[in-house]
């Protein structure tokens, strides 16, 4: 099998793969910001005016010149002229001079003049004396005793605090998630340009593979990928476009996979794992383009044959096809194909560290993912170690190995296997 | 402000509210395998018959009986008569007897009477030697030699290997990943029950708040929490559902969520911050049914004025009208009650490990969440730590502060706050 002679490493065949990708800007649509969510952005996002626009209060509590309450104390309290109240949602009617205040909400905007609040709890209502006796009402003149001092700006979210006109307040590439579509509601940014969904062709290919709608045959097999794939493709934010199943021929697998590469943005086709039906899909991927194949054979268990290449200026996968080496092939290489069209910022991938139940052997030089279910145990508070991650052996034939896991473990390639006990990252599946 | 006199911690009001939760299977609904990514299953999965059905090679070789390469060796090869070669995707039409061998490729199924497949790598195709010169053909008697022993059951992936007929092969509650649809379609299995999405009814009020469409007068602001709120419901796997902007009016507050009550499965009203826009949120929630208000009020930062009530077997939720704070504490607690209601198993929040860049302060007895950024740094393999979190400090009106925000970090209530290189969990955004 002359092509593993050179096997690369995953971390060099991925680069590879990337290179060679057209450095270009995604390409984007407009949408609803509401239906953002998980999108990538693909423009900066810059601010039309200030947030907030006007001073508002952070309390409830009275509007007032912070000068007018310094020395105020509980045994020397200042006294404030009650002059107001602010209205929720429109501007006070009125301003303040020193020695006056006026009653304002959380979320109120202070009147003109002011520059500080202080807390309700600070203040006390008193009726002011010049004005005879009976109920305070809203006409009367009343007074508030202040019992603290507050300083300029106290109590206050000032013009621009959260964003100023002009500013980028997300970047392009950003993914999409609720804060950010709060963010843009609040500045009056209800469409945004995010990256068009890359179109993913999906091929399945395989004499014995059968649709899962049929009972299969003996020989026969129900085809996984085109789902499994499918879906990895979605929540990796393409949209996948299935071509069915081909038969281990080399013209129809030409056929559709050009049909594939002309109507998407790059092509996945797992085959078989036997040598001829490798040779028949290396085959059929080299006659779709320049530069073809740049990566046959990847140091990783599972997914020795993976082939990458790029077409066209397109990428294009041939992966093992055994579903579990199929899925985390796809992991390592199509999504982050995928996250690079869609022009996505390096995300923080999801892991957790954890302690291995038990030894895992491994190749030294070859990278290994093993499928691993996490537990919690107790003692995790001083070593930043809350989970124990017990391994879930099983051939790459095997699904339901991947399908009962919660994440996968890397064995770098400079390991020859870890031990029990160890500390390990488990990325999340 | 009576109502926090005695604030719940947040551990004890999530308990509160799940607790009162009644206690039923989720509602569910049939959906085709395919569309189920990321849903929750209704019930358990079974297998309708083992996997793989029949015995398959997982390399590339020769079918044979074990017992007749046992003692083969470089030095002493064994030879087997080549007798056939199984088609890919049908069962084999010969069976073997000792002495003979077949052609398979990696997936054929192996021949009746074989129990083993011995690697190309290890054979060598030879003329038989009664047969006379020429090129072996198909229909011409051929030898193998064998260089080495298999043992049985090598190479070979047996019937029931990954699942046997009748195993729960999926559980109840499991959140369907791209494997889970894999497996569903290598059983053909295309349609799922999966818990039916719970109807969030989503309020804001507020007098000063008005549509994102519009542009605000001063004093006013627009509504963030709707959209930002159902962004998230969405993600966790609820359905939003808008009732709009209510003022700050009991009778219409109570109009509006007695009618989201009656329509959904669980209602999130976010009100203002002020003390009389609480006992407004209050008053209606208590006239929405029984038992009503549970929890007023959380030790927490943000949220602090949290409501949260069981009204006729609904959760209804009183979030700050903060965003940032009704963000936070929509993912405390609004989430998990999605979750229960969905049935789904207790999910592993992804979370990093990382060492923070500076002191934090806190209050003894509450517990702090803090929006921070993350970013990688080297020394992690020893110590399982490969991130650095520093604080986006920012008034819980600030939206952009978590909008720029990794994650958020919690600080425990016994804590009073957290110092600079200390190692701290941070919850992913």
């Amino acid at each position: 099998m002359p092509e593993f002679l050179r096997l690369s490493s995953p971390t060099t065949a991925l680069e590879t793969i990337l290179h060679e990708l057209p450095d270009q800007k995604p390409v984007s649509e407009n949408i609803n910001t509401f239906l953002a969510l998980g999108r990538i952005l693909a423009e900066d996002v810059f601010s039309p005016h200030s947030l907030p626009e006007f001073p508002r209060s952070t309390v409830d509590g009275y509007a007032v010149i912070a000068r007018d309450t310094f020395g105020a104390s509980e045994a020397q309290p200042s006294y404030l002229n009650l002059i107001g109240e602010v209205p929720m949602g429109a501007a006070p009617s009125f301003l303040l001079t020193s020695g006056s205040c006026a009653l304002i909400n959380t979320g109120g905007m202070l009147p003109t003049g002011t520059d500080a609040v202080i807390m309700l709890e600070y203040t006390q209502l008193v009726r002011n004396s010049s004005e005879g006796s009976g109920t305070i009402g809203r006409n009367e003149s009343s007074e508030i005793e202040i019992s603290h001092s507050v300083a300029e700006g106290e109590n206050v979210l000032h013009i621009g605090e959260d964003v100023v006109t002009g500013q980028v307040v997300l970047a392009g590439g950003t993914c999409v998630r609720p804060a950010e579509i709060g963010g843009c509601m609040a500045l009056g940014i209800t469409e945004l340009y995010v990256a068009k969904k890359p179109k993913v062709g999906i091929i399945s290919s395989g004499d014995e593979v059968i649709s899962p709608q049929i009972r299969p045959l003996p020989g026969q097999v129900r085809d996984v990928n085109t789902y499994s794939l499918a879906a990895l493709v979605s929540q990796a934010g393409g949209e996948p476009v299935l071509y069915g199943i081909v038969p281990d021929k080399l013209d129809v697998l030409k056929n559709a996979s050009t049909k594939a590469l002309a109507e998407c943005d790059m092509v996945v086709i797992t085959a078989g794992s036997s040598a001829s039906v490798r040779d028949i899909t290396s085959e059929a991927i080299t006659s779709l383009g320049k530069p073809g194949i740049l990566v046959h054979g990847v140091n990783v268990r599972p997914g020795k044959p993976t082939i990458l290449a790029m077409c066209n200026g397109k990428a294009v996968f041939g992966l093992p096809g055994n579903p579990v080496s199929a899925l985390v092939i796809a992991g390592l290489f199509v999504v982050p194909v995928i996250e690079k069209l869609l022009g996505a910022k390096a995300k923080t991938k999801p892991s957790v560290f954890a302690r291995l139940t038990v030894n895992i052997p491994s190749q030294a030089g070859r990278e290994d993912w093993v499928a691993v279910k996490l537990s919690e145990y107790g003692e995790w508070k001083n070593s930043g170690v809350h989970y124990i991650a017990e391994p879930v052996f099983g051939k790459s034939n095997l699904i339901f190995s991947l399908a009962i896991a919660d994440g996968l473990l890397r064995i770098p390639p400079d390991a020859t296997g870890l031990d029990a006990g160890e500390l390990v990252e488990v990325f999340i599946l």
